[in-house]
């Protein structure tokens, strides 16, 4: 519970119309894509940086939780106010402040959706390319404070690498502005840090972004292999060809079975995995790319191989992996949805390695995500009415997180740690580094009023 | 002066033969790429992380400042002792560590000299595209406590996005790990803050770097212009062409007056600066590029336009640039060299503010950088001798670093702040994230022995 005093003082600051304190109406705000949930105990809506300034100080002076919030589409339970305090909800701040056609540099509000976002600038012939499946409702400071990933950081990167600037509130009551609005900049950047950290060492009120030229042609491919091994394989050896791929997805038999009936294409039933890949570029790049792609695939004796060039043919092939994620739960109601990353070289071994852990501990495992940086997704199906198998499906993601780390991989490629992934931080971070970095989250907030509790176990 | 029981302790860990305290050769080690120097009290060679863990450690108990020195070639200072203490010199960390073809990650200590690398990967058909112009005698280590940039960051970014992980020494005498060596991560990184901290927040002993596959071809063209102006904005046009130049370079006519006698192809005398664009990729990729940017080039009639294909041809142009730095101390013996980067559509106007200001404070500026991605390296060339010149250049620099922020700009676009443009950092980042810094560097190091000084003015 907060006090009287504070929700009073927050009032006055922000406007009564602007502080939810309703408990039904909390709900929304419980939540966000993964099971675990937890009311806070008021939401503010902010407009502007004096506002959420504002708010920080009165949290900092009452000792009262602050949850960041964009669209709430995490996957990690980030914006869950899981010891209650205050949601600050950035829906609001979603004005794209400016784009600089000749700089190639935009200035967003947290609160704008990245989908939206991209929309914009490819119609000033411009391209953002971080881009997470959850664009379409994910917001732009939600995807800085995850350092989201998505489907084209094979060929350009994640969040951070397309972040310029960042103007956050400090819990010393500061406004910081870093970064530089040119292409480079050397000088000591504590911006860097924001990028995952999860609104758990400031408030960012504003992003900065690189953009870069929208590529004239995209070419897409779809392979149908016979299992989830060769598929593996053939991602590395589409890698390995030359050509530059900006998506390499794959699609596992459970997640083709499931989607089967949105497909527009056929797909054998004999079929053990997908592999989507794309080309983008300008024309003549992508034309010898598609060449040098179907000839790296077609040695390696794929059921089937289509290629998409017009927009409704990538549409129809993109029907396949786009309707995944929501078509996924179908299979179970409770997913625990992993999101290991490992180098290259270890994927076909770690899709191995996934199969016969859903066999050995007996729990339904569908996997899918990005080959091309080995970005696997790996979901633990399950029901809330069967813990005895919620039970084996921890214990499998345990030992996958150890198979990962062993290999050389991490927890996480793009979801960050929040709570879902925390009680297995230790097993990728040693001591060292763990109490390093709490020491660095100490710094920012000594009070521990910044989404308290979040990354790092107890 | 350091207490000789330090110093009996130091050589005792490391032993006698690799401390060194004799003045005459503390000399080499009192110096970097601009003009001030400060003799250190001792020089350290260290083997391993544990040779510097234990070196920190006594220099924390004895509160002995401690600077980090890789190749020496830095350009503002960050090497310099100036409150004396010791220098750990990396001249012997120069192993590569591994180097993963499949997985594009190679481990590297952190004096290993950068060329040297590049020239490894690339046999094995990988490219490391950080390339600073010192890239022939510069350290990794040293590029990644710089975040040096250099010419193909145009395209491909500066060290800061290439490097996957780090290992670093802390002064509370953790060995911290951060970061992965798959290709996406998204956890909060603290290693993300070692880019560009100039050696004041730890000691870096490892570096694990991304690398990408070797370009198949690449094409070179000169185009001479007659005047600065009209370069900048043939260096503009050419990134609104739609080609993805890999370099894009430009010098002025003093630059040009200063290497002409080295020069392998003719240059008529009344060019007033010249523009060097290359393209890389796949051959059709490089043809394609080739055509639009000769068209484009040859839209803004240029004086003279050359193209160079073979090893040989591409050579006798880049000698033009690549003779540049040590040719352009004839002009003068004392040079300010600045590294200002302004956003992309200010470059015309700030060539034409350099030209107006060295004509206005009457001092010889000498102009030349990556126009590709603004970052303009203004010399200043004067005398010791000439005090009343020295004056006049030092207005002219202040005035402009205030232009330079004024349009957007940074100080520094890759070459750090150090001590050279510590005066003017307050011209950049405004007192609150100037303070929030501050504390973010005494977090790290409350004792304040990590290159101490460095970056932000007293």
């Amino acid at each position: 519970m907060i006090p009287t005093k504070f929700t009073r003082k927050l009032k006055k600051l922000l406007g009564h119309e602007n502080v939810l304190t309703d408990e039904n109406e909390l709900v929304a705000y419980s939540y966000d894509s993964q099971p675990q949930q937890a009311l806070p105990d008021a939401m503010v809506l902010v407009s502007s940086t004096n506002d959420i300034a504002g708010t920080v100080k009165l949290a900092v002076e009452y000792g009262i939780p602050i949850v960041a919030r964009g669209a709430g589409s995490g996957m990690t339970g980030g914006a869950i106010p899981e010891r209650g305090g205050i949601i600050v909800n950035m829906e609001r701040m979603d004005r794209i402040i400016d784009i600089s056609v000749e700089d190639r540099i935009a200035y967003l509000q947290p609160g704008v959706i990245t989908g939206d976002f991209q929309a914009v600038v490819s119609e000033k012939g411009l391209y953002y390319p971080p881009e997470p499946a959850s664009s379409q409702y994910s917001s732009i400071g939600g995807n800085v404070a995850e350092s989201a990933g998505g489907l084209g950081c094979v060929k350009y990167g994640l969040t951070k690498h397309f972040v310029a600037g960042l103007i956050f509130v400090t819990t010393g009551g500061d406004v910081v502005k870093t970064g530089v609005y040119s292409d480079k900049d050397s000088p000591f950047d504590v911006g860097a840090l924001m990028l995952g950290s999860e609104g758990t060492l400031a408030v960012i009120t504003e992003v900065a972004v690189r953009l870069i030229d929208l590529p004239e042609s995209r070419v897409t491919v779809l392979a149908l292999f016979r299992s989830l091994v060769e598929t593996a394989q053939a991602s590395n050896a589409v890698l390995m060809s030359g050509v530059n791929p900006s998506v390499l997805e794959f699609m596992d038999r459970r997640c083709i079975d499931t989607v089967r009936e949105y497909a527009e294409v056929s797909i054998p039933d004999d079929t053990g995995a997908l592999l989507i890949a794309e080309l983008d570029g300008d024309t003549t790049e992508t034309e010898t790319g598609h060449k040098i792609l179907l000839e790296t695939l077609q040695n390696l004796h794929p059921l089937d191989l289509k290629s998409a060039r017009t927009e409704k043919e990538r549409n129809a092939l993109w029907k396949l992996r786009k309707s995944l994620s929501p078509a996924i739960v179908k299979i179970a109601p409770l997913k625990f949805n992993e999101d290991i990353c490992v180098p290259l070289s270890r994927i076909p071994e770690m899709a191995a390695f996934v199969e016969e852990l859903g066999k050995r501990h007996d729990v339904q495992v569908v996997t899918f995500g990005h080959s091309g940086d080995g970005n696997l997704h790996v979901n633990f199906m399950t029901h809330w009415k069967r813990p005895d198998e919620i039970a084996r499906a921890k214990t499998a993601i345990e030992e996958l997180f150890r198979e990962t780390v062993r290999v050389g991989g991490t927890l996480s490629g793009e979801h960050g740690i929040g709570i879902a992934k925390r009680p297995y931080l230790s097993i990728e971070l040693d001591e060292a580094t763990m109490e390093f970095e709490k020491r660095i989250k100490h710094a920012f907030d000594p009070g521990n009023i910044l989404n308290p509790g979040k990354i790092f176990p107890e």
